[in-house]
């Protein structure tokens, strides 16, 4: 079994490009709900809308949001109503906030509204979501506090932060089949997929107990970088890192998950930045333009786990002996 | 100042051709709310909506609900997340439903609501629901109490009608444009649209106050029936008059109303009907196929107004110079 942390886009794509070279029974998608939101009284999880849209085929490449047959009347028409448009929602799309909102008011967790609607929409890997408790990414601006979705959708990414927070995450517990799955002594690998680290990663890490069972997991845990060449693919995650008072780069990144990782995949035009990461690094194309880029990555990652699992287990054993020994 | 009480179809029908033959700002239309529900966590108001459309150009005619300017990715996608689709919900519509159920929650009233969203669609007159409270109209039928929705879109009319009831209506207030107007010497006439009379009017009529405010009222009261040649035009009033022990005519419409009648307008076909009315009688075509028969049927209306309006004050003033005389 293979578990990947995923945001958004970047993570949808690698989790693809798993899902396609192994039984996709066998993957384990763990979702940031960081970004999920309330919106026109409906409830939003647009992580995990990305990664389901992107693993059923349905996503859109072009927009890296919602989906690829898509029509758009809901919205025209509630632009003409005055209704808020900001956040664009199609037609279709907004079936599955619709269904989502009506089952979590029901009763029914994330998880389970998750796991059904993934299952019609024909989606093979299982997604589950960080955690079924509320946990929301708010940002410290030059514009003050603000939600994700302001800062990432109304205003663009625009204001420049200096901090940020995830709401919530401490009164959270993380979903139990992702720290049953962290125990299983089947597991090959952890995968921290090239989202950003500050808003898709760390708000996963964020909540009590995931980094413990990171730490304690005997399966490698490899980082893909989300910096290419010092800048990001998709998304604010080179313009936050300057914020934040940071060198936008691959190592960057890894020092942000440094005690975590076992390997590390880096673009080859990132080799400069080997001597500053301390896990093993792998050279390799991280740009997934196609859908043999997403394949090939997920390939590397793959053998990189197998290499580093043996590692990791002799490791451990080795300390065992010693531990004995004393 | 014309006040239209309207239901949805046949209402919306003779609205329209009242707006289109009168300046639309002296036109007040009070619809019935019974019908509102609550469906996939949107509140919806079929009869409110089926007025603005018609009234607003945007109307359905062949399925005689929702926009002409329809499309339905909403709802396929939904039947493909298995979510719950016996209500059809166009694309277009949705915007409506969304809207309008956000600035609810937010504290607004269906009547502020309502005349906003009117407003941006473009229609003339003023359109109001009968009451702000919350009224539900309930069926006692053959498979025990159902919700208006349930009886006359999910079982499309099927079950048989024993009674019928308007939760809520007793503890509702009447819209008070609606009490006023009626109070306002410069009315020029009520007029019972041909809705269906148990469903539609009755409950604007079951409100308190609003009977004794019609009583009262010194316009003409003005109905057109429903009912032509034995038939409803569109809906289950004929087969709901049979399965609550009445003759379906437009007579025994005309008994529904009787005290509140000072005019009532059938169709030519019905010219037997006329010994059984209390009220005068007018006959004309009230089929409304065509945008024509509207404008037309609505100037027979306006026409019997002004004839009635006038005996009505005479026999006013001749009540109350007997009255001072006793």
């Amino acid at each position: 079994m293979i578990i990947a942390l995923s945001g958004g886009v970047g993570g949808a794509k690698l989790a693809l490009g798993l899902s396609r070279i192994m039984p996709p029974e066998n993957l384990l998608v763990v979702v940031n709900t960081g970004d999920d939101f309330e919106h026109l009284g409906l409830s939003i999880s647009p992580d995990i809308d990305t990664v389901a849209y992107t693993l059923a085929g349905l996503a859109n490449r072009e927009l890296g949001w919602g989906r690829h047959d898509e029509t758009w009347s809901f919205m025209e028409t509630m632009e003409a109503l005055g209704g808020e448009t900001w956040f664009r929602l199609g037609d279709r799309d907004l079936a599955l906030h619709v269904e989502r909102t009506r089952r979590l008011k029901n009763g029914e967790s994330l998880s389970q509204v998750t796991h059904d609607l993934c299952r019609r929409m024909g989606v093979g890997p299982r997604v589950i979501p960080m955690t079924d408790d509320p946990v929301r990414t708010r940002l410290l601006t030059d514009r003050g506090w603000l939600d994700f979705q302001d800062y990432f959708v109304r205003l663009k990414c625009e204001p420049v932060v200096s901090e940020v927070r995830f709401q919530g995450a401490g009164a959270a517990k993380p979903h139990p089949d992702f720290m049953a799955a962290l125990a299983d002594p089947a597991l090959e690998a952890v995968v921290i997929c090239p989202s950003n680290p500050f808003i898709s990663v760390e708000p996963i890490l964020a909540i009590p107990g995931v980094r413990q069972a990171l730490t304690g997991c005997a399966a490698p845990i490899i980082g893909v970088s989300p910096i290419i060449a010092g800048k990001a693919v998709k998304g604010p995650t080179a313009k936050m890192m300057q914020e934040l008072g940071m060198h936008p780069s691959a190592g960057t990144v890894a020092k942000r998950y440094a005690e975590l990782l076992d390997g590390y995949v880096i673009d080859h035009r990132d080799m400069s930045q080997v001597v500053s990461i301390d896990a093993k690094v792998l050279l390799a194309q991280t740009l997934m333009t196609t859908m043999e880029d997403r394949e090939a990555l997920a390939k590397i990652v793959l053998q990189a786990a197998d290499v580093l699992k043996r590692r990791k287990v002799n490791t451990r054993l080795r300390h065992r002996t010693a531990g004995d020994g004393a």
